[in-house]
């Protein structure tokens, strides 16, 4: 299992003793998904916190038209789950699915409910990770209320560095809300205008 | 000092012992808002936590066009500020306005940092309102890429159940995205359909 990546995002924000460390892992399941595979449907109920370590996942959900709407990505180093199903147990709405062969660990929700009980410090560490999502829940309100494709781009560029080559132009495309051929001229318009 | 409403609040997700919740209450300050009057502009650093006693706040932003959107009301019982500007400690742009003479606690986010630090189960309280915070901007952000006006209404009825009656019209419509018109019109209809 590699333990590096999460030990690493885990030590940015609490100090771990070695026992702490082993009954952390000891949590977690490593799991492959092959690229167009799903780790979860809508109508699922999420109870896995999932862990990217390589390869890069999305969180999308289909609205009563069929039009897809991506909420995040998940490249290395990045947690994504549907928080709203997990927490309330209830059926969600998310899909995640692998864009390319992807490596993930998963945390259990009991686990990780058993985790912060037993080592509770966790309780810190999951604190700043949901705080973080909130920021990104909410700039991503924010930029569909009210920003223009350039900026929703822009946005697109800080949040996820390593995916603006990575990714096909659809997905990203599609997460900023323009068709890829918009996409395709407003990236030219940029660079001509550097 | 009305401590009331927040010890219930916080004695729903941790148990506090008489001197936690003693240090708990000696770092909040009392505030008194008028109606229309601003907690929050955009552009301010927002440094406080608001709990709210009586009266409603509601929490907007302005786009570009000077076009309003509510993000959340906070009635009595809820916290409400802006996560993004408290945690980066950046700009923020939340404005939040009294809607009716209203009363809150606030807590300043240093006093917040300093709280988890000494009474560490407070990592778990804050960790549970930011999980529900995190859950009510991912529906959000859900509500407004896919969801028809109807059921915008209704999850607004779901999760504010005693504003349905309390707020003015403006603000309901503006909330869900829709003119007063158009909303004055759907509530008859929903009221004829049942």
């Amino acid at each position: 299992m590699q333990t590096s990546l999460i030990l690493a995002n885990v030590s940015k924000h609490i100090d771990l003793q070695a026992d702490e460390s082993d009954f952390f892992l000891s949590l977690l399941k490593e799991k492959r998904v092959k690229r167009k595979q799903h780790l979860l449907r809508e109508n699922d109920v999420c109870l896995q916190s999932v862990f990217v370590n390589t390869g890069c996942l999305r969180g999308y959900t289909l609205d009563k038209n069929g039009y897809e709407h991506i909420l995040q990505f998940a490249p290395p180093g990045w947690w994504i789950a549907d928080m709203y199903s997990m927490l309330t147990r209830q059926p969600g709405e998310l899909f995640i699915e692998a864009l390319e062969d992807t490596e993930v660990l998963l945390l259990h929700i009991d686990d990780r409910d058993r985790l912060m009980r037993e080592v509770p410090k966790f309780e810190r560490f999951f604190r700043i990770i949901i705080e973080n999502s909130l920021i990104t829940f909410r700039q991503r309100l924010m930029e569909n209320l009210g920003l223009p494709a350039r900026d929703r781009y822009l946005l697109f560029c800080k949040r996820y560095p390593t995916l603006i080559e990575r990714l096909p132009q659809k997905q990203i495309a599609a997460y900023i809300g323009v068709t890829p051929e918009f996409l395709s001229k407003m990236r030219a318009e940029m660079l001509r205008a550097r």
